[in-house]
């Protein structure tokens, strides 16, 4: 337990005010929080090495709500919330009223009355996703102001249009971990790059999660994808920002092997465009089930021009000693075992296997950190009576 | 705190007899057991208002069952049973071998070997919901008696054909926090009233178990319907009786401005006549589409002779003062939010909004009282313990 | 209390090296782990006739998936593991991503991050439930060697292709009962037999797990059924050699009639033929619905040829006394209840329809011993404090 002794050390001396509060963007809270976040986490994740147990809770609920499939993400919420002593109700809207034309704004409130956290997944509606959360966080903290709710649970964003911060934080515990430090990031090249995938429709809220968060530590952030493959400007704009301000750098680039070149940490993965996931949203709404087909077919079409986008062992010979870390927030499409031709080689990914895992492996100590931080007044002090 | 002294002092005074016993209709229990339920569930509510846990059990199933769509009773069903600190397990008849073929005599057992509670929706069939709960208490009753069970199960009506005891309880709440007690509830005027709605085949238990329930304490009941719209008459009865034997009144109108005339409370709510829901089982049962088809075809011509059944600020000014406390079991079908016309007029529905998830709000707590007092032998004990 | 001390000090004698291990076949497990698995379910037994709590755990994980209906053995894992102080997560594989391609390898190592067991029910393809549940079981020892699982869950079969050892087990417990104690089953004889039922494709598990088990304990097993419906060559031999060792006798026979002569148990129970079942895999792995069909048609009139395969009171007059034990996993397929024709007559089975209930509640238990012994280093060091 001598890890924790360090961590609770450096905790003592950052700024916290995430109590009371949601958790929907990693750039919305400050560095402190960040690294607080990942410090928190790296003690939960030691206590639960040591087989000790770190339950807050006596009761109380964690409700989830997932407007997408989820195994990963499901399950991590899920062993979050049970080690601090919640129970877990999942609001399965097929078999509730809210497909009965419920307003958000009251269902969020009767699903909330001994409520601690609401976590939310919602990725398929650009432009929807995040304000859904948002949504939810105002109804709650109306009727908490009202006194309708005792308490006014945390909204937990388990990935949305814009983000996925439970993943972007596993993600900085995974380098942080394989560097040593966050410090130790300073300089290191990271490189975000589309990959070719045979499905479409994937998210952005992985890529403009890494991009949003790896440039806060002065990392130097590489992102590469084909023409007409953009993100969020917006959140593009962000990162861009966050690189000036922590004295990294940023740059976009068109392939995946200049991204490479001398990257410490590559990080393939495949994604939709923005502008066709822009497109999509209104088809989605409309359920034009003839239109989506189209859209499809047109972005699988582009899809297959990219097919060299593969992370394959040439490419990784550019990384820094032809050594980077690879990373993937799973599942991955591999070449030859889930698809035909995928983001990833077989070899690729079987050398890197256990450590996507490993990076997997964190998820549920940063959610169960989100949690703890966002429902506790004292998070610290309590994290040094349970450590003893 | 001193709501509770106030609750546990009058507790003391009261005899309760519902240990080990199920709650199915809220006219099986004695006033005192009535009164007994609402101070209790008071307690709670005090006590997680102060963030007071009060877990009693350390392991234990609660069952739940839901034949038909539900978001508050459920989410009140799960946070009630958290809260003492029971699991929550679903029987998911899809999922399940119920649908092939095993008796309800059979499966109420085999769910039951660790469980404590089983709550029960059944609302769909007339004539069916409460008889299925009365003989899952049967067959755990008998496998109890038999040795084949430890416990014996209390089962909770979570609304049935008849009654919606959970919701008629917090309602009953609502009003007793309005006046003030449940003695200051003599000789004020309650409309339960019939209103329009778009949809068809609402269930009879919310009206049923209103006017079954509020006429027990010298209430003034006004129900109002359009002709056709009857109750179930044995129910009727029931209030009938009761409000002669608490000195209060019960009448029949048919127009929601008398009901609403002096009203100090109104509750104005769509539901399917009496009759028709009598036709619909056998077709329920037949799964006679073209059958059920032509009747909600019939009957939905019918609500819409009567869109002047709508709760607007007009009818509002014709109640006690202009002001009476309006109430809804939620979701309301509101003019020009949820549809086109319904049972509600939106700036009617917007000023009472707050005041409707208030009374949504209990609804946990009840649910928490109801299994305490059937599962503990000396509840009052139990809680001047949790109080300390 | 007194049965517990008896168990208590049967089981210190005991060597039992279940610590960490996987409970897949009863086969794999020594004399002296069965006998413990009987005393340390016996004793949560007891406990739980006492109310006395047998929690634990203060948090973790338990995670179910269910590749096949299932009531009994849903809510006994799930009673199970709340009696333990863990929390349930089921596997929804139609809600999750492992449809989506994800390998079961990758999958394992997702949902078992805070997870002591897995339970799992896979018994639709023959040659493939068990084998899945082994490579579950690889994937998390590696994910535990690789330190990417803080801890290595414990896989339970809850039923696959060939054996189905939480009812083998409970079902055990239920003749141990009723004769007093393992060395009392010497001698007795057990009739499993096939029975008629309407239905079509049942599992082999059952009958496999009784004549693999009861043959351990120096019983007479008789196993009958019509031409064409045998087990798994494999598992029959695996009888033959226990009974050999244990000094029992195992026998099979072709008629109901002469297997019921002179018995002290009777097992009743339908199943599909193996070499059904064997065209069945390759028919359910292409969706070949055609194929089905036709293959379900030739086995329904197949099974129709053996309609006078019930258990009705003629047959049980040749049993021992003319009143053995009667058996049955539920539900049956009882004639005149469940169906016009079955595996057992109404008067029969209403008979004895108490003892199968009884039969089933050991389940629960079994599977709580089942998970305490494969979790804790020291079980009877634990339970001995439970007790007091």
């Amino acid at each position: 337990m001598n890890t924790l002794k360090t961590q609770l050390a450096e905790l003592q001396d950052l700024k916290i005010a995430t109590y009371g509060k949601d958790f929907l963007l990693t750039w919305e809270k400050t560095d402190d929080e960040i690294r607080a976040l990942t410090l928190v986490a790296e003690c939960f994740y030691a206590m639960h090495k040591a087989r000790k147990p770190f339950r807050v809770f006596d009761t109380g609920l964690a409700v989830s709500i997932f407007r997408d499939k989820s195994t990963r993400t499901r399950f991590s919420f899920a062993s979050a919330v049970n080690a601090l002593g919640l129970g877990l109700s999942e609001l399965d809207e097929e078999k509730s009223q809210i497909a009965h034309g419920e307003t958000v704004r009251e269902t969020a409130n009767m699903i909330s009355f001994m409520t601690e956290a609401i976590g939310i997944r919602d990725d398929m509606y650009l432009g929807e996703g995040n304000t859904y959360m948002r949504e939810v966080g105002q109804a709650v903290q109306e009727g908490f102001e009202k006194g309708v709710l005792h308490q006014r649970p945390s909204v937990i964003n388990l990935q949305c249009d814009v983000d996925h911060p439970t993943q972007a934080m596993a993600d900085l515990m995974q380098v942080k971990g394989h560097f040593g430090s966050l410090e130790k990031l300073r300089g290191k090249k990271i490189a975000m790059t589309w990959a070719y995938s045979p499905s479409y429709g994937k998210p952005l809220s992985v890529p403009q999660g890494i991009i949003g968060l790896m440039t806060r530590f002065g990392m130097q952030v590489s992102l590469a994808y084909p023409e007409g493959y953009g993100l969020i400007p917006e959140v593009v704009e962000v990162a861009r920002q966050n690189s000036r301000k922590s004295g990294g750098s940023f740059e976009v680039v068109s392939s995946m092997e200049e991204a490479f070149k001398g990257a410490d940490v590559v990080y393939p993965k495949s994604w939709a465009p923005y502008h066709v996931m822009q497109r999509r949203t209104p088809l989605l709404h409309k359920g034009d089930k003839e239109g989506l087909k189209q859209l499809e077919k047109e972005c699988l079409t582009n899809n297959a021009k990219h097919k060299d986008w593969e992370c394959d062992e040439q490419k990784m010979k550019l990384t820094k000693g032809g050594e980077a870390l690879y990373m993937h927030c799973l599942p991955a499409d591999i070449s030859g075992v889930s698809c035909a031709q995928g983001e990833v080689s077989k070899n690729v990914f079987e050398k890197c296997r256990i450590g996507t895992y490993q990076e997997a492996s964190y998820k549920p100590f940063i959610i169960t950190a989100m949690i703890f931080l966002a429902r506790l007044q004292d998070p610290v002090a309590v994290l040094k009576k349970l450590a003893k």
